[in-house]
């Protein structure tokens, strides 16, 4: 069973009534309820949790992370955040969604700004699906709709996604790379732009299949010989002129 | 005229005999000397100078910056590498070569751990064009040979590089992915593998012209238009809504 | 100087007045009037000339060759087809515009359908740039519009584009990636969707500065070395247990 | 249950005694015993059989198709590999084994020319793991070797591969990119080097397990939407100026 655990900052909701209207049990908690049909083991962290929730145990029991952050990006202490890597590294997925484009652990992923254009106007988004024999548009048609969303534009200063998923079309006239796949080390990552607070977007079924679609798409295969960092030099495997390796 | 830094942490030349036989004005030097015929605009810079030799003026005048380091990686300041990636980023075209690999500049525009395998047997190293008409490979034929040279193993810990252009055969059994290019931002990288101090590898005229053949791939063109992270909401440019932004 | 050809299969000019009125002097006429600035040696061939215009001579002195054809993609000869996909493969550049994404020479370096959705409907089409460092990009801003234009809509049933440059908004609510590069053998590919034949697409100057920017980009380099498919078996380049290599 | 069809030239295995002692059932029966134990719904299909072995209806009830050709590539019929090459882009798995990488299905898939250099010389062969947490390299650690097989290097005029797993290093001095993968329309393609009929590589338990892996990953999905390509213009989703969509 994929062990999954979903972590939120969880400030909006408890501060803006239209936001707590929208997703009383928190976007975690809208998420965990929209993943629990798929038979996942899931669990919760929030950002004013101990170790925001993100204690070592926690991360070694799970296989695939999914993230949402918006205003407290720099809340998030370094040393969690180094620790969230290095298990991504290591072999755990992670799904970064919608403002999460911003935070710590994706763009220390990535390597570049992560910035984008944005704007709020209540306006239409529609998402095309541009490799639909991918595992993670699995039974989602040609394109999908939300009828209102935060606008997010190119350029997306991101490196080039190894898988580019969805495009989303936006009615004020934008376009967006809203569905990225990137491999770091044995680790999965998944970026999957929608998702503003003040819209019941996890509430949409066809945006929690596509989680749900990315969960299973990034959790580690038990099966995979782990890489594990080679220490001092490598023996030669065959006839060289100096057999005794020196220290570089 | 393409303005070239060539940075180095210059210590083994300085410690070692056998470097500095090989060596004599610096790996900085030798590198400077084999693309002086090409027409740059050539500078030079050192770990033990003030701000590294990579001051505000000395970043803002270099189009390409190659990059050598080894032993001194964590010696180099967090700030100074922080305002190499964010050059980077804005355009500047970046050549890590050999042990670079694992400077902290490379390795926080990666996003990976960019472990390998190694050792130092006075090996061959045979290097396999698998990317012909790539500008990085032009004038060399399908594979050129260096004598002696460390050895780098798979598994190389970075992301799927953009273009794969060179992989190498190691006397000893082991495969490299030893030609790699990346983007990041506006910025152009380029890894190469070969370098290491106790061999003559940058008198080798080969990867003299691939490493000339790397500054001019990675320089920025000058009529490009600058990407501009922006601020603020950005207008909408069909009708909305909601026309009027309101804050995310 | 690099040596262009345009091809074009020069038919709905000559049958349709409003097409014509755009386009006197055909669309081959058109894009060689806007590429004439730039300094290429320029030539044009079209679909009833002896062998479509595109001789093994005329073939040999092309470094680029531009293609614009729609409905007669049938009516081009098989042969003629090869003979442009070996240039490809042997290092001529080729950029196909519009719907030459179905001609037979695109399908067949892509090796897929190539299929697409459309609508004709005179409506606005924007181009947002998401690789703003490409040279293909160079000059050109955030985005740029053409108000009039044909609908093509995701799915592209292309191979995943080795570099996107450019993806397209339309008012009718679809997206589509626009601009996409492929390496084929030692020949490299650019794809570039606007221009349309009843729309004066190759009279804007952004488009006409991109197709420009696409042509140096495709160009192959002189010094770059040739790929040649090597005869019989190779020599061993290291001591093998059976040094006579056998017939496989 | 993952339907497997194994189609074999099946000729080596009828002239040469040699080749007949490794694979007494041929290349085929060899495969399909060593897929057995795997729960696969499996079929062969030979050359000299009507149609090849590949009857419209054998294509229809394939999920995926693994091909081995070697000396025949030229029997092989053009209506089959149309029908073939169809299948693929609709959704069926293709897995290209060895030789096969000169058959008229990959080459029509791919392209390029698919050349490479080889030899046979009953050299080592050690494979390289350079993306170790792919699904086709699970259960495989760092390398493994094959004491002896035919050489291929590069350059193999290939597109880029979408991903790359294997590096062969071989004992007379090439490197070959030895597992690619691609995506071809809604299809999967895996292209893996060794499998020599004059070498009993296909008794290997690895490299049994990477083709099984391979099975695993090129399976279509069959929750997946089929991509179906539109007829007749597409109807518009928002407002445009002209509603009544014109014939192109």
């Amino acid at each position: 069973m994929i062990r999954v655990t979903i972590w939120n900052e969880y400030s909006h909701e408890l501060r803006k009534e239209k936001v707590a209207r929208i997703y009383p049990k928190g976007i975690h908690g809208a998420i965990a309820d929209g993943l629990a049909p798929d038979g996942y083991s899931l669990r919760t962290a929030t950002l004013n949790e101990p170790e925001h929730g993100l204690t070592d145990e926690v991360l070694r029991d799970t296989d695939v992370l999914i993230w949402w952050g918006h205003t407290k990006h720099e809340d998030v202490d370094d040393a969690i955040v180094q620790k969230v890597c290095d298990r991504v590294l290591a072999g755990m997925g992670f799904i970064a969604l919608h403002s999460s484009h911003y935070s710590k652990v994706f763009r220390k992923l990535m390597g570049t700004s992560c910035t984008l254009s944005w704007r709020v106007a209540d306006e239409k988004e529609r998402l095309w699906v541009v490799n639909p024999a991918h595992p993670i548009a699995r039974g989602v048609d040609r394109f999908f709709e939300l009828e209102q969303e935060e606008m997010y534009g190119e350029f997306f200063d991101i490196p080039d996604p190894e898988e580019l998923i969805f495009v989303s079309w936006f009615q004020g006239g934008e376009v967006f790379r809203s569905g990225c796949t990137f491999r770091r080390g044995s680790g999965k990552i998944f970026y999957f732009r929608p998702g503003h607070e003040t819209y019941p977007t996890f509430h949409h079924p066809t945006v929690m299949q596509i989680i749900s679609n990315g969960v299973r798409w990034a959790a580690p295969d038990p099966e995979s010989v782990p890489y594990v960092r080679p220490e001092g030099p490598a023996p030669a495997l065959e006839q060289v002129p100096n057999p005794k390796p020196l220290k570089p």
